[in-house]
Formats: structure tokens, C-alpha cells, sequence
């Protein structure tokens, strides 16, 4: 089989071949493909992946929605795995480990972001676990929809060994992007906390939220959600098309987090929040958000965005979901299903994390 | 000549008659009216009016452009006056002193945010200088462009005797517009500073962040602008409609006050924060602004709003002129001008307050 991630078909570092699932082009379905890894180097981890989470940019990336997607693409970021193998100068982890990988492998490490443990606002940009240039192959990395991976040990996670392993998949993307921003604005105790959308980061974000001592208020579109909402650990939910349920909670909110990636009115959200209160974006809708000016200045609210999170807060994250036994609800399915995963993705069709079970690539 | 302040041209509390300038109609011109001022309380300063800055909400007001103005209205609330009379449990003032009147003239004093200095964001809200309900007449509030108000003592402030008086009137409205986002957004010695528009709030903007010791960048629209910003204390002035010299400050800006009401492309002024920088608006363009979530996500940016600021931080930030000898650049004008000084404001014709010298309503 051609290999495909060298530009000439030839390794430019030691390396192995092995399988993975992506795909050749926007328009095309994913499907197996033989990949590169590089040899481990002194600092890197070999990871055999048993589990990998299917995020949506995942399939924003796949179908090059982002217009930036260099093909083939094997997407993956939500990734478990066993250590197999590490190098010389490796101390922090050993053969047989459970750990995970999250959306970056690598960033500059000597700019100030890095310095304070703000990888992922990297200055000349962190490297993504796939779709970012490759500074070992002559290529682009290629995510966790593979047997293995190789990453530096600075970006690798240890995994709490209380955790179902696959239902902590979702953790290192969807969880770490709704637990920083909580953590940023000072979500815990005697905080009124609004999550918007239950979905894959909304789901988690009531957990932590909760887990955090907030006081939760769910945001749904659908009634049918409520009971859900409930369940997940929310102390109220709101049906947000309803105005009066939403005039109930004028100016009562500390922080909103907003997980929605459809187009929605966010003055009506701001609305909801006191005096020195934020919302913060963590889904990324399309198209620009109209933004009253009178939404922020007579309260001195904030509209903010978030972006996963630090390689130091997503241990602390994964860490405090071993102390308080939480993980995502998944949906575990079999590589050779993940087209027909991508369709259900579009359509919300997913309570609330499609998990790979690596084991299926085997197959 | 007709009682203009109370429902039926009878007085509710003791009260007096004096001069003032306002307008019965949003279609009319500001002219001559009597209205009625309450006699003071055992807590009310009686103010003899100075001088009264022109601030663009008195033209949004007179003319009815927030769809919430009471009629007859009288503008004004960068008043600066001298004490005539004060009630029996005044403590604060004494007949003589040089007094300013912003904003505010009371609020609920109970509230949370009333209990923070916060009386702006006042939860019950703040009762503004004008077109407010007044709780002494049956009326509405009026505000400076009078020979006299009475106001209460908690909603007083003290004016440096150093400044000049009429140069002082605007930092009533303008200087706390200003100070009090640069201050909560800790703007001072090794921070880079923006501000967006150099009119009656911008040009304030860059004298306070300069002399809290930031690095200032203003953005201008007009090259011919430039060595005015620096006469005012820019260090640096980028011509924001050049997007070569835009991109240079790329990342670069810790805190951007953005001072412009008209329409404007806010997300190439967030392309310019650090990561964790904030923009506040003091400005209010009429249309919501389109905000994209890349703007806000990968740097954990925050577009955010600020209102004046409160009574304790008003009198913060006048002593601090005090120390730092700032006042307004102004244009002195007779209230009789009122009118052809609301159609300069409209074309940005005054550099960069007008200020009304309210011995001309003597004559």
C-alpha cells in the first residue's frame, strides 16, 4: 500500500508504517489508510490507541470545511492509549501506562504563552495532533484514528485508572475546552452558572460545572431535554425559546458557557448575566454573532472565547474528574462506522460522544 | 411663563423656578424654558451652574434617538458650579465649593452594586442627571444646561481648584467614561494600550492611559489625526484603514478602549489583543456588530462594554487629573449656540468638547 504521508514516499526519520482510517479529499469518505509514525526519538511516547473520541471539528477538518485541510487527513484528537514503547530520555512515563493525547503534540515551548502553560495560544502556533506541519516527516501530523501515535512526553497525559478508558476519550478535547474557561472565570460554589447547548461540550460542561459547586442553569432548545439536562447534574433547566422562562433570569447569571456552534441570538444570553459577567464561546458558529453594543456596556459584561486549554490544566482536569468519577456519555462504535458517525454528528443524533474502539481497525 | 416640571404647574415639594435650556419636541430646537428646581433638602447642595460640557448622549436625548425620552428635556451632565446653599445634614460641602455633577444624581444606595460603588449599574437603576423619573417633583429629571440644580450630596463631587474649571466640565462624563475601563482592565506602567477614535471620550482616553504610564497606541482614521494624538500623548498612531500598518500591531495590545460610535470592523481590532486581552466598548454604534467566534477563541479574547463609572471612582479619577493637571480640550460656546453646536457634533467638528458657558443664559 502507497504510503502517503512523506512527499515522495520515502521517511525522512526512522519510521513504521501502520494503519489508520482517514481520507483524500473533502468530498470523499474515510477510509483505511497506511500511514508513517516516526521511530520514537529520546523524549517521545509510543502509544498504542485504544480508544479515540469523534469530535466535530474532526469533520469540519475531514470535509475541509475550515478550508485548510491538507489531505490525506486522518483526524483525531480525543485519544486513550497503553504506552509501548519510550525513549532514552523519557521520565515521565514507562511501558504499559494508560495515557491520552488531547488536540495539541508539540508547540514552541519558549514563548511566553508556553512559558505560562498557555500551549495552545502558542505564538507561532501549537501543532495540532493532526492537520499541523510535521517537523520530524516530511508531512502533516495525522490524529488518533490509528493504531498508534508518537508524541513528545511533554504533551502526553496520565490517565486516572479509575476511569472507563473509552468513556474518558472525550475528556481531552470536550472536556478540557469546557473545564478551562470554567476555571478561568471562576466557576465554584456560590456561582450562578448558565451552560448553553447539552451536546458533546455542553453535556460535559454541566458535569464539571456541577462537580465545581456551581449552581447549574441548562440552556436547551428542545423540552425533551430536560429530564437530560437533570440527569447530567443541572439544578434548573430553561427552555431558551421561551421568553418568559428566559426573563426569569435577567442579570442572575455569573458566567455563561456557551457550547452551541449554530447560529443563536447571544444578546438574549448576555441579557442573563450580572453585572461583571462573561459569556465565554466555546462552540465556534460560522458566521459572525451580532453583537448589541448595549448588551455589554450598561452591566460591563464581557463576550468572550475559549480554546481548549494547557497541557498542565488538562493533567489538573483529568486529575479532578479521577477525584469526582466523571467521564462522558458515549456511544462506543467500530471504526468501518465512522461515515455513518459523521452523518449522526450532523444532526445531533449522539448522546453525547462517539468513542472508537481502536480494537475495530484491527479487523 | 409656564411651569414646564410638574404635571399640573404645581409644585409637590418647595421648589423655585429658574432658566433653562431645552427642547419639547425630538423635531424642535433647544430654546429658553423655565423649569423647576426642588428647594433643598436636609441633604442637597444647591448648585450654582458654571459650565456645562456637550455630550453626544444630550443630542441622542433631545432628539429622541433612544425612543425613551420624556419631554420638555433639558441635556447636560458634565456640570461643574459653585455651592450656594446646603440642607442641614450636608457634611461634604460647604457654600463655595467647586462642585461637579455627572451622570447620576441618585440610585438605589441598597443594592449589591450600589454597596460596590457600583451606583451605575444600580440594579433598581441609577436616576440620571436628565430624563430620569425625579422622586421630589412630579416630573422628570433636568439636567445642566440650567442656571442651577439641586442634587444630593452623595452624588456630589469635589473639582481640584488647580484645573480649570470649564475644562473640567467634560471628565464628569467623557473623563469617567474613560478612566474607570482603563482602570478595571489594569491598564498602567508595561502595558500596550489602544484607543480606537480620538473625539470628545478618545482624546481622553489618551491623556489618562498615558498618564497611568501605558505604552499608547491611537487608531485613527485620518492621517491628518496624527500629530494631534501625539500632541495629546500617544506614543504611537496607526492608521487603522492601512491594513499594513494594522497587522504590525498584530497580538500586540493588552487593553483596547474603543471610543467610536460610528460602524466599525471590530474584529480587526480584536486580531490586534494579546491572548486574555480585552476590548471594551465606551462607544454605542447603533446596529449590533458582528463578532466572529474566531476572534474571540484561539487567544481567550473578550469583547466587552463599560458605563461611566461610579460615584467613588468619579472623584478618584478627578483627583487624578488633579495630580496629573489633565483636563479636556474644549471649545467654549454661549448656550445660545446650543443648536448650531449639536450640528458640528453630527460632522465631528469640535476638537473635542463643547463646553457652554452658562453665564450666558444671563444674558
Amino acid at each position: 500500500m502507497e504510503i502517503k504521508n512523506t512527499a515522495d514516499g520515502a521517511a525522512i526519520a526512522p519510521a513504521k508504517d501502520i494503519k489508520a482510517f482517514g481520507t483524500e479529499a473533502a468530498d470523499a469518505e474515510l477510509a483505511l489508510l497506511n500511514i508513517r509514525r516516526r521511530t520514537p526519538t529520546p523524549h517521545d511516547v509510543e502509544i498504542e490507541i485504544l480508544y479515540c473520541g469523534v469530535c466535530h471539528s474532526d469533520l469540519h477538518t475531514a470535509r475541509n470545511e475550515w478550508h485548510a485541510t491538507m489531505y490525506p487527513c486522518v483526524p483525531g484528537h480525543e485519544i486513550i492509549g497503553r504506552v509501548t514503547k519510550v525513549g532514552n530520555h523519557v521520565n515521565k512515563f514507562k511501558t504499559g501506562d494508560l495515557v491520552g493525547v488531547g488536540c495539541m503534540v508539540d508547540s514552541c515551548r519558549s514563548c511566553q504563552y508556553c512559558e505560562e502553560g498557555l500551549e495552545q495560544y502558542c505564538e507561532t502556533g501549537m501543532t495540532g495532533t493532526y492537520n499541523s506541519p510535521d517537523k520530524f516527516l516530511a508531512a502533516h501530523t495525522f490524529g488518533g484514528y490509528a493504531e498508534s501515535i508518537v508524541v513528545d512526553e511533554n504533551y502526553v497525559l496520565r490517565i486516572p485508572e479509575n476511569l472507563d478508558p473509552a468513556a474518558t476519550a472525550p475528556l481531552l478535547c470536550a472536556g478540557i475546552t469546557t473545564y478551562s474557561p470554567l476555571r478561568h472565570w471562576n466557576v465554584g460554589p456560590g456561582k450562578q452558572v448558565g451552560i448553553v447547548g447539552i451536546g458533546g461540550l455542553g453535556h460535559m460542561g454541566i458535569k464539571l460545572a456541577k462537580a465545581m459547586g456551581a449552581h447549574v442553569v441548562a440552556f436547551t432548545t428542545s423540552d425533551s431535554k430536560f429530564a437530560e439536562a437533570k440527569r447530567l447534574g443541572a439544578d434548573e433547566v430553561v427552555l431558551s425559546k421561551d421568553p418568559a422562562q428566559m426573563a426569569a433570569y435577567r442579570g442572575k447569571l455569573h458566567f455563561i458557557l456557551d457550547a452551541v456552534s449554530a447560529e443563536h441570538d447571544i444578546n438574549a444570553y448576555l441579557s442573563l448575566l450580572r453585572v461583571d459577567g462573561s459569556l465565554a464561546l466555546v462552540g465556534a458558529p460560522e458566521q459572525p454573532l451580532p453583537v448589541a453594543a448595549f448588551s455589554l456596556i450598561p452591566g460591563r459584561k464581557s463576550f468572550a472565547g475559549s480554546m481548549i486549554g494547557g497541557i498542565a490544566e488538562t493533567q489538573e482536569m483529568l486529575d479532578f474528574c479521577g477525584e469526582h468519577s466523571i467521564t462522558a456519555d458515549i456511544e462506543m462504535i467500530d471504526i468501518q462506522n465512522i461515515n455513518q458517525a459523521y452523518e449522526r454528528l450532523l444532526t445531533s443524533d449522539v448522546k453525547y460522544r462517539f468513542v472508537i474502539d481502536m480494537a475495530s481497525l484491527k479487523k
